[in-house]
């Protein structure tokens, strides 16, 4: 399929916020999608995106949208694929009436992850989850609307590094982060807090560590997913970086298992078709590093364009009688709205849009 | 035991690096001792401390510190305690030499930590097994001589924090830790490797992690330590912080244990007579703090003067069955010079010196 | 003059924000003031301090302050010597009000700072212009009643460094300041804004630091000051440090000086009687250090208690056809609630109280 | 002129360092040149670069330099162009015997950048310099090599801001700056120096800083370059930044200039045929910012691929009597490596290769 001389129109809710923007500068240029409508606030609709947006992430906002009109949380959207980045309680009620008029929102709000028939897409595992949109459209009523979501930004590391390992049987998993300042948006964390300390404590993270990587990790069992039979504990902590999430997984699984098996699981690893040849999806979902002290937040957030999962350090786990390694994500691309286009990548030539 | 007017001469070896200057610090107005005897390389000997020794720390070297010609490592000492804050390397040589000598070496180095008969001393949890400096004295002949060290910088808030618990029986303990960069002395960490970055990776630290709270919260068994019986696994991390170190843990008891009877072993938890009235103790040697992000690496590692280990956010872990909780020591004070100098002050209070 | 025994009651208004804070943390333990009321906005008030205020410095707020009731801002206070830490705008209309009620008012804020009656004290180098407080007095009617505020908090090291070359003629002066995020308060600047980044603007700072300086260092003529002839330039930055504003800076002299005439001047400049007795003043107001990379904002901003301002790297300024050198104080202690403590104690011996 | 189909071969000297490995990056894929040959310290010579290198940049090294063997720095080397990343002492050898032998050498090392007969060449403001290496050639009786310099990396944005001015008649100077730890290459800035602070020294900065502008805004005359007849006063600082040198300048015009044809000379500005047509050129020299926080060193040090320098906050200097802004540009790629390639397709374009 080549969307390229006739790119689909594309809205951005939350458009002026940290996750926005980065949809926003991942989407310029993007071969299939064209922003063209805008989407936040009162307090922004009916300025200028460059008047109403304070650009956080290096350069500028791309030009065209820079000029573009800001519009309401209640407008009549025209593009038949929207992205959403708004707040959970807002994203509530603005995405579901969005998917109700037709319209195919991925969204990068918590508020829908756990409804029975919403996915969580990380297309390179559970690709076959989007099949939950059929169900949407059966249970309410809906033709051509949909709603997909994408992990919590911890959860994509995590439940990317785990799924290849998912034949050996996974039964426990331990989960320890170091989170980026960018995970909370702008303004966010105050740099009083962060600067020359760490924050073990981030609202409401834990939970979803918890729970999303064993519904993204789980079977599609006809109307709904049957979430993965796996213990998890999570802690979560901030530290003083701008991006990238680092976590520290130690798992249990039901065979024994050998370093080299891991490895190859690791390296192998490849999403179904179409999804290897989708325009953000990264050369290697999962990157292994060898050297004993990667991945790195900073060094190695930017592989695969900042949507590869980067790995190392497996090392027997004496307590988990199980391994431990590091995985690392970067938050915002991965872990946020990069993935969320992915989804919509995988949407369309599934046929939902 | 009063020593206010007649202090006891201490030396410290290495004493121009990041650890030495924070011995010469700590001991500035200290009521029992006092530095008459700076040692550190040839490249420094013989030069005045100011010289030889760029200042790390706030502020500057104290004067009567700042003009003291620093010794060679094979001067002839005077002083009875000998504080050691040399690479593991030399320590092996040097630090024998004067237990041999018949000094009483308190040793921040790793070199002996784990020789049988040598202890690993956190007074507030172990004093007893101080005695082993008898069973040195009686294997190597030595009369008024003695070595103890103190843990490695990490393994100081894990023992710490699990000492009180010993009661509910540990039997296996996960650890990932977030370091500052102080523990790797200086120059140590290059800025380039560290600003904005997350290193998940510290040379020789997690087999150390792994061994030593077990010896630390072992029995003494006449002439040796006998291992605490529990499974340990930790994974250290660098962050951009400069002093403390935090490590979340989670926990395995042999027990079913209730959250207030951890909370109520923790802030009831004392050493032994001397140990609270010894001038280095801090108030409470284990500190709870309540509110849900505490603790906090840069707001809480200066409690009871940097002595304290913080603990916060015990909840339930899922996977170990037990608990989980995070804790908190300033790695160049509690997990390094400041324990040291409360082990000479429990050595002498002992009568060891 | 001794208040040990009987120490005076004071009042904090913005007792909750950062630089309230500030305030408590230095009069804890002050030995002529004592902390009984506290005053912020509507929101906080009704609560206990604890409750209403997230403490961003070490440690915690002092037990006896923590249960005590934050009261409104409109509240008829008690104390004889209100402390304001509040917002510019709500300091215009609060701060009034109580001068008129007879209260003595030391004000962080710049409502009133450049009022012709009202004094930029910083003790050591304008003590006598607290004699505008009866210049007041008479203007408004007020009886007890009197306001006296401290500098910008860049002003601070700026006024400090050049008064003592005050002798030598100071024609002009150029300063460019590296601040630290604590100067914005809390949350005050967002992470993802400084992490890793300079920020060349500080909204309304560069105005401040170009007339205040000249107000502290003019003289009292009768009803008003007559402010330094001397022409500033000021550049204002925010770099990614906790504490301490550095400021370089370039100045033309109307006599030829000599490098050891200046250092000379620095190093005995010291206040009028009784500004050096006074609790909260350094032992030294300037400290000169000799070494070429100091002062350095980490090392030194505790200097003195974090009241003095230290200089160094004096080089003659080509440009300017005069000297050059770098000058660091602690913002929020000198540059804000620490001077406005000295100040109180100034007014206190000086019979305003 | 295409090289499309024929690359250049180049060498790298001191490839393995800071700088070194940025030539690498910037060189990759680079339609002109071709890095064949890697020079380094006996310590890495007769290693792979992989093995000789800790990556420090971003990801990886690019394959196909990662598995050559690194070369010592006596061999002798095929590339006509020779890329120089050596510390100074060393270049002043290696270089000279590499121009010697009909190698055009484009050096960072500040080694030869005063002497009389070399280029400081910075392509947009000076390219005409280039025409020294004809007089090298005739003063040493070289026939095909020659010796190019780029400037420090503080001086690029200077020269570069400045440039576009000298049509009003550059009389004064003062500059200061707030520098990146990337400046002082691997391991450089040890983590305990800059984290939470500002270090007012780097050593033999301020002299290069206040004499290479000059150079590089000169006049070339016949055999020489005649200075810019301009004062300059500077003050260099190293505060947490990993890239981006950013300076506040003040400047004083012969002239009285209004503050519009400054933005316009400044928007205006370009190099001379064929400069902006060279592969590492960016479209744009001098960028200015309108915004009143901009330049920010974060997020603007990658504008035009980090080769142009961006500017802002233009306001009267009133104690220049002139005007006074701010100037960023990233220090390792127009402040070192990238400016050195350029220069390279300079000299390529203009026939001295």
């Amino acid at each position: 399929m080549d969307y390229r001389h006739k790119p689909l129109d594309v809205a951005i809710l939350g458009a002026t916020g940290a996750v926005g923007q980065r949809f926003i500068q991942l989407l310029d240029g993007h071969p299939w999608f064209s922003v063209v409508e805008l989407v936040a606030s009162d307090r922004s609709a009916g300025r200028s995106y460059a008047q109403a947006a304070r650009w956080v992430l290096s350069g500028n906002a791309p030009e065209e949208v820079a000029g573009r009109e800001v519009l309401p949380l209640d407008a009549d959207l025209q593009s038949r694929i929207v992205f959403s980045a708004l707040p959970s309680d807002v994203a509530k009620t603005v995405e579901w009436r969005l998917a109700e008029a037709g319209h195919i929102v991925c969204s990068n709000a918590s508020a829908y992850r756990m409804a029975p028939d919403v996915p969580i897409l990380l297309p390179e595992i559970n690709a076959d989850h989007a099949a939950l949109i059929n169900v949407q459209r059966q249970n309410h009523g809906w033709t051509t609307g949909g709603l997909a979501t994408n992990s919590n930004c911890t959860s994509a590391p995590v439940a990317m590094a785990l799924a290849p390992l998912r034949p050996f049987g996974i039964q426990a998993a331990q989960v320890v982060s170091m989170q980026a300042v960018s995970g909370a948006g702008y303004p966010g964390v105050p740099s009083l807090d962060i600067i020359d300390n760490v924050v073990p404590f981030i609202g409401g993270e834990e939970p979803k560590v918890e729970a999303e990587p064993r519904k993204m990790l789980g079977t599609l069992a006809g109307d709904h997913i049957e979430m993965l039979d796996c213990v998890m504990s999570a802690t979560c902590t901030r530290v003083p970086v701008l991006d990238g999430h680092m976590v520290a997984v130690s798992v249990r699984f039901a065979d024994s298992v050998s370093e080299d098996a891991i490895i190859a699981a690791w390296e192998n690893f490849t999403g179904p078709e179409p999804v290897p040849g989708l325009p953000s999806a990264p050369p290697q979902p999962v990157v292994v590093r060898s050297e004993p002290d990667r991945p790195q937040t900073r060094r190695d957030r930017d592989t695969g364009g900042g949507m590869a999962t980067v790995v190392g350090r497996l090392r027997p786990c004496p307590v988990m009688g199980g391994w431990k390694f590091l995985a690392m994500a970067h938050n915002t691309v991965r872990g946020a709205a990069g993935c969320s286009i992915l989804n919509a990548e995988l949407l369309v030539e599934r046929g939902y849009v």
